[in-house]
């Protein structure tokens, strides 16, 4: 099974399309500094909330002290659970670099990685990570402000989010994509302009207020094809069960 | 003192402007897989090796089983020999998420680490580092054949090597260029046009061959700004400590 295939799988099993968030970090000014802390964490957090989601997400950076052999007993324990494990990586280097990084990321026991356009090696970190069983997830639309200048930036006669978008259709699984909001530069009418070129690839989207407006138009959008992550949403709420539990009724009933 | 005033007395002290890439594999198809034997390479080549040279540069993606304590013992060793120590993580996420791999490898002891200004966010990250005592060195030039497009995409009115420049300018502290050569499509125009635009801030010279061609007019350009990096041509030469030596005199002879 790709990743595509896992992912669709899960979401039936789940009934979510929720994906955790497991970035080991617990207020802004308290990271968790000690190794065994952090897996511990991340460990707890999928064991109280597998129920609620069909994927977890972690951040290479915020784990670059946890061994391959940690982590592989997280993705592990969150496989026995029937998530679908992402290590967004962002991983943008190139040829045997980013070879070595996949080779680890396989061992590591995740299903796929988050991969930054930028270099313009798409094609071949893709195939490499197929080779190695890897779901690929191509960086295509950022909601932080200082992306709205590189989104509009041409490659070619296009817009970059639009070549991220194709690189994607055309070699990977799936793209990143911030929800349009008041808040953001992103526009419904740029989030459909993916839609048209990555057909019924998935969209891992990052980040969700605590009301999920922006949720309801990506849902009418992309349906069971999407991933929406919740981190500090969940993990930092008092009661992440009951948390975990708001959003994927949340989102469940958008999907209806 | 920060980076550029380090790497500059290192340049003095040593005699060199050589930066040793210590990428831990040692054929194309054998990547080293355990942790014990990475560090202890690239301990014994620092030991070997670090008359001459002034940097060491490790890339993220073949250390990611080296834990922080493992690389802040071969950064410690690699400044008791007088070296700077060269992170190249190609970080390239937002906000708290690069704070977190900023504090990481600060507690590893390197001085600097390259980012990519995919994301933007040169400046916010920029701040940081610089607040953390670490270095920035971003992204400009790559000489992969597939970057070609994305050097020459248009952020506003101007190619994207050029916003890349202006942003290690205004912010950072140094950028990464690859040598031009009739191998790949990197220009002396366009270094120069770099150049202009960063005036006496460092540049990061990934690879060169055997023969060192392409080093000329690069070392003609930077001078002692330049930190060129050659990684296989000496760990994996038999004779590492002749192939360091020879790279080393024949950099020091085109400074003349």
């Amino acid at each position: 099974m790709n990743f595509i295939e896992k992912y669709k799988k899960a979401v039936k099993e789940k009934n979510s399309i929720l994906c955790l968030g497991l970035d080991p970090k617990i207020k802004e000014s308290s990271l968790m500094r000690i190794r065994e802390e952090k897996a511990e964490f991340i460990f707890e957090m999928i064991s109280k909330l597998h129920e609620y989601c069909s994927a977890i997400k972690i951040n290479r950076q915020f784990v670059l002290d946890l061994t391959p052999a940690d982590l592989k007993q997280l993705t592990d324990y969150a496989k026995e659970k029937g998530l679908v494990c992402i290590a967004d990586h962002k991983l943008s280097d190139i040829g045997n670099t980013n070879f070595a990084a996949l080779e680890t990321i396989q061992k590591e026991g995740f299903d796929a990685l988050t991969i930054l356009p930028f270099p313009g090696n798409t094609e071949e970190t893709s195939r490499k990570a197929h080779e190695l069983g890897l779901g690929v997830i191509v960086l295509a639309l950022m909601s932080n402000p200082e992306y709205e200048q590189i989104k509009n930036s041409s490659v070619g006669s296009e817009p970059m989010f639009v070549y991220c978008a194709k690189q994607a259709a055309q070699f990977a699984d799936a793209v990143v994509i911030g929800a349009p909001s008041e808040k953001n530069h992103l526009s419904m009418d740029e989030v459909k302009k993916v839609k048209e070129i990555i057909g019924d690839r998935l969209v891992l989207m990052p980040g969700v207020g605590a009301q999920g407006g922006e949720a309801e138009e990506m849902i009418k959008t992309f349906g069971e094809n999407l991933i929406i992550n919740v981190g500090r949403g969940i993990i930092q709420d008092q009661n992440p069960v009951e948390a975990a539990k708001k959003y994927n009724e949340m989102f469940n009933k958008l999907r209806k």
